[in-house]
């Protein structure tokens, strides 16, 4: 993917949850971010395939980041999720589940984003929207 | 617990999700579902609190549960969320946190249900709504 | 309904929209507020039923007031919505939708509630939950 | 809008709720509908302004419509919402409110939609999602 030029500075250490699943920041910009998982026997449910609450955590993840960059490494921005949908709309079977997020509008104090998942398949899995606030 | 008496012969063994984050079904019955998962390190995100996917995938996990409960093991039912929303209200700080599920409505194809995560100080933690369809 | 004792000084003036479809405030309280509509044919959609939108707005209606009661006429108390979540449960019947809203948490700046449509007849319509802010 | 051919056949007779509010078909096609409200007084809330639950009922009727299009003025489609989120982002204060709906996924018994409000000075009001079910 040599079209994507994450800043190394930029990318903060994965933390607890992402080590234990295994996803990582992959693009991360302006209103932007784009995180992978490879794909796991242990991301499976009750019918052997993927939970539906790795779709919506992933989700979360990106939309959480995208409206908190901010270029520098020095100054940090954070947001808390208030409210998060997760639609639920085909099976992925790829290699790599793929979670993109953008920032759709917002003001000050709260911030509002969209999220798709697919896989390098280009199968669509799962939409996602919230609404978000930062933390002062 | 002593009050709760759930039929050893209708506890599904753990599916590699559940292995890989420790949940874990502590209620079935006609309509609702609770599972409970211990808190862990490995659960939290980068601000060092509990990642907000967790909440979200153990409501879809309770609510999916909940609209499937048939009394016989013999007799399984299934269901797949279609819509999952998870508001975010408040941080929990206990050991445990327990996830309740109901099914609030539906019919042959499709259900509803509500969800609620606590923790066992009796904190809300989150609140979570959803539609599902059966798998025919 | 002599149960409820809706204080009249705390009873607005119904808006335009309110006037437009017919609906008013029946019961205001501390973190709860209460709204009825009489079922009219104008409000039918294409297959001559409830518009799946009344439903949607009355639970914004009666979940953007039930954060805000202050008991005093002269300290009003104003919320935005953020984001709403509406489930389509039911066919109501009956000849008044009910609405009730449910403030379920929150602090200084945001507010989350809970609401159901119902009607006369016990029918369950719809539910819905949402996220708010308080206008500063 | 000499770029929208919107075959006069297809067009419905409006229904009431689009009577009683003034919304009407603008477009519709293969996964897409747009339909548009004259901004007016009776449409606005507590505060002077829109109330939240035409944003709601806007998207609602658009993502209905937008699976449902078959060409074809003799064979009709049928959809029911079963949930439907809406989030609450801009302030519109042009003259005619544009609401667009796109079906992203589905299948025989299901389908998902998104859609956005606008004015025609191009702000973005609110985005939705739904999930909907095929009467059959």
């Amino acid at each position: 993917m040599k079209d994507i030029e994450l800043d190394p500075r930029l990318v903060e250490d994965p933390y607890p949850f992402q080590r234990h699943l295994g996803f990582y920041m992959v693009d991360w910009r302006e209103d932007y971010a784009r995180m992978e998982l490879p794909m796991a026997e242990f991301l499976t449910n009750r019918y052997g395939i993927l939970h539906g609450g790795v779709y919506a955590l992933m989700c979360d993840s990106v939309m959480g980041y995208c409206g908190c960059y901010t270029g520098d490494p020095e100054t940090r921005k954070f947001g808390m999720t208030l409210s998060l949908t997760t639609n639920f709309i085909g099976r992925l079977e790829g290699k790599t589940l793929i979670a993109e997020g953008w920032k759709v509008g917002g003001g000050r104090r709260n911030y509002f984003c969209e999220a798709k998942v697919t896989d390098e398949l280009g199968t669509l899995g799962a939409t996602a929207s919230g609404s978000f606030r930062y933390r002062s």
